[in-house]
């Protein structure tokens, strides 16, 4: 293939994805070439796959997908410093603009201007090569492998999550739907010092990883009084923060009733549902506190040196490899296997699939 | 009458409420004996008097209701030290224990063991005295009314919204429902520093009270388009803090749509409906902070401090002013002329009626 | 002159300053042409002027002074949107990287990249037109005056110290040192809702000045026991939270032991003294909370909003006027009558000195 | 003995001990008896024992010392709800008022009128019982010693200090001084969830501790540039937050240039010297946090719940045990073996000493 060609996955229209040889980015003078070398399918990915579309947010001209990754640094612009050819990098995948008053005063993910990889119209990082500025990329220290890289980016979710929610040693945390986010949310509850973590989802496999994980104690909203089996396993002191991040409309409705009075609830999960019953009178005589979670910022350089000299390895979290080629299986697993995968990982060099497994 | 004894007014049951003679409190080594020089109506105290009784609090036999008021130390209990007589004090009317863990970290309002004034089984103030434990007492500086020392009560919902919701000099502040407690938030967001101050109510004489209080600008939430009158009226920069003392349940389902991105939501208003629909989706994406608001801690002497060389004066809010012994004259005027009156105060000596007025 | 010549202040070497013919900027693609309408003197300029540097800044080769100004956009680069052609607009003197963890996080005026005007060897703005990026130009409300927004750069120092000092409408403040920062701090604190402000200087007209700004008294710290007179103008309450703005060895010290238990205080006047003798033992058994304020972020929207409604001007801080070409009369105001001169002002336009006035 | 008598160890005067036969206490009605079991040797115990006194606090009379226990509740008074006879409990040793404006806004450890045990005049708990507010009484979960009950009173100042300092899991932490309450600072900093912990002290014992205990490394200040030392063990990154309790005058005066710009410092240690020689002009130009620590508050019931999963085990810090009838033999140790042991732990019953060892 020619030097400024590259291999990708080009998701034409819903359900059509295609390897496509496209033009391989060039960094500006900001920017970075990175040559990827694995990359998490997301379920917002699968959302388009399968929708073409979340929210306002539609597919409707190609679209490269992918937006979990890491990889190396090949090729610096020349305004470039704080990362040099050769270096293993993470790479946050929302460039925003530094300009405006969120990203002045620290919340950046609010950035209305934001270019975030994988949301159309921009394009993602299923691919061999990806360019981005600079300054989100942020070195891997030795002993952090490229896969826990990637992993950065859905943990960062959860670890935004506990910094809007102040969680902490003392807290008792509950936390709903076991999806990547809420595993990797468990991973950044003990990150943040919590020991007794309540992990709740109504698929055995994701309880039985969530237990793998570190969770105190799991619990399947289907069976029996959930008040009851909280106050149980708290031994009667109850919840002081609970994370949401199933997205359901009754995990969400039900969080009011399930917290302490003057606690904290973190909503993740978008739910689908334009309205849900909420008892407001309930948060109120309760004075909760309650925090919506939209990506995460400054979490990349947070997290990593929280991981540095931790015991936590993100890659538990994968259930599943693949080529970049074969990305169509990858996402007929993630598709059709969500009570059996978690994180489906994927490699633009196939030997890297069967090489990563001995790191 | 004879010195053990006092007049009060007793609720006997709902719609029944007469003048008594009944046994004058005596105070604990603790306690303060207050002589009552008036006493605020509030919408809860009116609540009791039409229905018999809030959520789970019923009045299931005879209840002094009332309790925000303020009068002079009479006498005190052999422990008690901040207080002497002849001091003219306000009174907070919430007893808490001191003793568990929402009282010593700061959040005493939480207090499981609280004892509150006119919350059915305990008497409140519409009485000639009330005695309570002393460190509930706080002395009116020089120059500040009973009026204002009473009316510190429903302030006191507004400066604790303002404080949950970190609200400041360069917040856009919206307030919904102009009741007395909203009347008295326009005044809180005064006194922490707000300068622009959005007040909507339905009603015609709520507005116009708004303004007179310091609302940069008033709404009719019935008429026109609520959203795009917010963006007219602040040059597009919209609204970053609202807080909510409507109740309605309408009002707090459009919270969250009315609200700038990663902007704050205070709830004081409890609503009647159980479940309120709420747009959990945008408020996750927006990034919102939301607070529940259950009475007050830490207030007063706060309150006293803001108001102490402040131009403000809270007794604006009153529109009317009864002897105890027309108890029922003012209650008459709070549940039938809710369009014309805020605040209703009511006085154990005739006398006083008139001469509140000349100060 | 020349379209891309301009008339500026520039000191060739301390002690010698000389209004010359230099390059006027031109805008890159995210910046603006101001057309400067009054800059003013502050003591970091004069400290220059006089010594030819400030700690690790030396003035090695002919630099233009002055960074408080605002003025009039009258050109912009094509990527600019926050602005247009006309817009009377302060400038924020200080462009940061928006790449750094200090930036990002919120906490620009940290960032080490960054480039200040008037801090060698960057030009500032005692000049007919500055360039700088769009995004610190700051749009002036209708009713707001250029000098109001050329004093929002004093201001901002003392709005990030009441920031950082998380000060309210419940707290008693002391600020010492009562030059343009602890004059303008003054103003600030009003506009955070204090109400209760006791200004400290030795010099009899800025303390004049103080209680004209609104300080609720004042001291003179050459008179009488310092802590005694602060519990008699508290009624014993003391000081919750001391500004530190003389920069005076002395005062610093003293700030421990001046401040209530638990209190706060924030350092802002830079001493000249390498060291300081501090009541180490004290300021732990008090628990206080001491906060460093270097410069300010995210302090100019904010103060705009603040002042907007406000009945507060911060033009009663300016003492003297001079036209740009007499920038060595400025100077020597500045410079001899420090006890009779609070901000002198500077205006490229002659006749801007006189009209200002009619304002 | 007589029911009502018990053995105490008096400090007649200072370096007199000896056991004496005292009157057992009688709990009140909010109080409980606790059957002692163990009771750690405080610095502050030694330095009343050899000097008389702290501060303002003399000894004038005879006292019993102690204040960081454990053991049995065998009494309850009529009042008292939340423990129980047989309850294995530790003691929160400082008695607070619940009345004032400290105790109510959640800083109670500030109280004006707190009993502190073992500080003049007030007995501590080196005898068989003690009688204390039941509310200061936290029940051990089950798996947690006594030992560790009474080490929760040194850990709860560094548990404190973390909660002031607002550490978390990104933060790169410099603990200055190892005696015990630094190194029970290393084990709140991972409870926390520090993972970099660089800990300093001069007595080679103490840093080999600080490894055992999970410092990442160690760090002499008596040799080398310890500038130097930080910036190679962070790679760079330097120094988020210092914990200083050494009480040493130069360590804490080189605390304002150990630490990264924009970080904190958390002073603990209280140094004898009046004044110590602070860079203050760094401290502004760096924009520091700094916070004294005064004692702790609401930790005990926080500090449970962080460890009750967790794996640290405080009892790593205890180096020597012994019967309390060989009081004398635990101070000696304690005074005159500092370089060999940090916690010394004394058990009424002699027996226990052994016993102990073997759970």
């Amino acid at each position: 293939m020619s030097e400024t060609m590259m291999n990708a996955a080009v998701l034409e229209k819903p359900l059509t994805i295609a390897i496509k040889e496209v033009k391989r980015p060039a960094p500006g003078p900001y920017e970075a070439l990175i040559k990827v070398y694995c990359i998490g399918v997301c379920g917002s990915d699968i959302h388009y796959y399968e929708h073409g579309k979340i929210g306002r947010y539609v597919v409707d001209r190609p679209i490269i997908l992918g937006h979990e990754l890491a990889g190396e640094v090949i090729q610096i612009g020349d305004k470039v410093t704080n990362v040099t050819i050769g270096d293993r990098v993470a790479v946050e995948p929302g460039v925003t603009c530094g300009r405006c008053n969120y990203c002045k005063s620290g919340r950046y993910n609010l950035c209305p201007e934001v270019i975030f990889m994988a949301t159309p119209p921009v394009d993602g990082a299923w691919a061999e090569y990806v360019a981005i500025r600079s300054d989100f990329l942020f070195k891997l220290p030795e002993g952090m492998s490229y896969e826990e890289g990637a992993l950065l980016e859905p943990l960062s979710v959860g670890f935004h999550a506990m910094k809007r929610g102040r969680v902490g040693p003392s807290d008792r945390v509950l936390i709903l739907g076991l999806g990547p986010i809420g595993l990797l949310g468990i991973q950044a509850a003990k990150l943040f010092g919590v020991t007794e973590i309540i992990a709740s989802d109504i698929v055995p496999f994701r309880r039985e990883m969530a237990l793998k994980l570190g969770a105190t104690a799991v619990i399947n909203p289907l069976e029996g009084n959930m008040s009851e089996q909280l106050s149980l396993l708290t031994g009667g002191d109850g919840i002081d923060v609970i994370i949401e991040s199933s997205g359901n409309t009754q995990a969400i409705s039900d969080t009011i009733r399930l917290v302490n009075r003057g606690g904290r609830i973190v909503y993740i999960g978008l739910p689908t549902a334009e309205q849900i019953p909420m008892d407001m009178n309930l948060l109120i005589d309760s004075e909760l506190d309650v925090y919506g979670v939209f990506r995460y910022a400054n979490t990349y350089p947070a997290a990593i040196q929280a991981l540095k000299n931790s015991d936590i390895d993100l890659r538990h979290t994968i259930t599943h490899k693949f080529a970049l080629e074969d990305i169509q299986k990858a996402i007929d697993v993630a598709t059709t296997q969500k009570d059996k995968s978690i994180k489906v990982m994927v490699y633009p060099i196939r030997e890297d699939v069967e090489r990563s497994n001995n790191n």
